[in-house]
């Protein structure tokens, strides 16, 4: 498939370090598309895109492949707005966090318009395009959940793109495993981070952290109308993976409390022994998922 | 205080470590106690001390300084079983993750050796003399808890030692504080990490994991006898803020249930600007505890 165009609509973090990790990708041109006078400016002094417009929906009909780098809502409202512009045969993607919400939505899309809802596992504790970098998504995941309609011709269209940005691999599944999944790899360790800072002596406990407790915490600075949106569209799954945990926790702290060594030190060989089997796996690349 | 020797007990990650970074301080012998042929060979070619023992018992006598490496109850049994080696005016500290329980258990050394239980806030997620290294300690914090009976000379060598190492700073509290500080801030970590490992999905979620995942489930690959021992000995305190993150999490959950996105979104608004407060005012320097 030949791309002439690609359109990335917003240039926050993400959307800003996908149109810097895009460019050149076929000799195609980059056009970003923002709302505010300072990311227009800043995307323009950065080079982030080829050509900055305050009016992507006029692009629309010349784009080839189109990128939503908006939060939850404004994608959604981005389709809805615009179903008949995209230009037939088109590709669109979006980026953010939850799936099956966004999938449901791009429904609106006429027939020939290919939505493929996307998302990068890659991310900073700060947002905006101050924050963007072309080498953003080097070695991280890149998840993909094609439907039934998709065409082969744009899923290989995004393994290209997606090695082009360096991604370290694609992981391929539906709208509603990735949901499932990501409310434990990611959306779980926000709610973990904002429940350890919510702690009594957390403002007390300066000079008693060490890297454990700035690991954990560091995401806790978060985007909170968008982590909320996140939350909110993805609330069943995620609801469910936030009471397992207190559940395990739970069983922790009994066997912390009952004084049963034996009993204690079992649970921790066994989450420890499952943590360096993951660790051995990844450092030999016992990686059964198609790569590149 | 004229130091002459210093004696480290125990040459594993933080033993090795302490061992090398003291190296050269007041221009005084390191010696390192071992109890292994291979930790004693690894010692002697990386020469991680000035001389390495089998013996360290046999130093105590001459050891002006002496640093218990071993894990709680290697150092308990080392203090109970060479209470009357020791030198008389000699300093005596140990630098595990417990404090109340060893300050209780250095009550059998004789009046006139000054034992203050001390604690690195420094590690690795990996363990041994292997992974040791001299640079370890640079701009963690150091903790100490002297007594009444500590000399102020005691406690100003504890300052000039930990500035040696390069530490990032100094805090004094209490034994009982600081098993308080370290359940929250070190313990409940290591908690949450394995939890979070014991999770259904923790082998199929491969290529769904960002940054925030590989944070948090780092130290999940624990010194597991070493950590059943850390635990149990701070078990009250660790379980009541294993409890207290465990309504934390249940409070979110609740609001994720009950689809309040405005309840939600001041949990997380208040929960993101805790942690950017606390970024803010270590960025800045507001730190109003000694340092150098």
């Amino acid at each position: 498939m030949e791309v002439k165009r690609i359109l990335v609509v917003g240039l926050g973090l993400i959307g800003g370090s996908m149109a810097m990790a895009l460019q050149g990708f076929d000799g195609c041109e980059v056009v970003g598309g923002v709302r505010s006078q300072r990311t227009h400016d800043k995307a323009v002094e950065r080079r982030v895109a080829d050509r900055v417009t305050f009016h992507p929906e006029e692009e629309l009909p010349g784009a080839d492949v189109v990128i939503l780098c908006q939060d939850p809502a404004g994608i959604i409202a981005f389709l809805q707005d615009n179903r008949d512009r995209f230009k037939p045969g088109s590709l669109v993607i979006d980026v953010c966090g939850v799936k099956t919400a966004i999938t449901e939505a791009a429904k609106c899309l006429p027939e020939g318009v290919d939505f493929i809802g996307c998302h990068p596992m890659a991310g900073k504790e700060v947002s905006g395009i101050d924050n963007a970098e072309g080498s953003l998504f080097r070695n991280t995941h890149f998840i993909i959940t094609p439907g039934e309609h998709s065409s082969e011709e744009h899923i290989a269209l995004l393994y290209r793109m997606a090695e082009y940005c360096r991604f370290g691999d694609v992981t391929r599944t539906t709208p509603e495993r990735h949901d499932e999944l990501i409310a434990y790899t990611s959306q779980l360790m926000h709610v973990i981070a904002v429940s350890v800072c919510d702690g009594d002596d957390f403002f007390s406990c300066q000079g008693f952290e060490g890297g454990s407790f700035r690991d954990c915490t560091r995401v806790a600075s978060l985007d909170v109308p968008m982590w909320t949106q996140l939350f909110t569209l993805n609330a069943p799954a995620l609801a469910k993976t936030v009471e397992a945990l207190e559940g395990r926790l739970r069983e922790y702290r009994a066997a912390i409390e009952s004084n049963d060594r034996e009993k204690l030190a079992a649970m921790l060989e066994s989450a420890a022994g499952r943590k360096k089997q993951v660790n051995l796996e990844r450092a030999r690349g016992d990686d059964v998922r198609p790569r590149f």
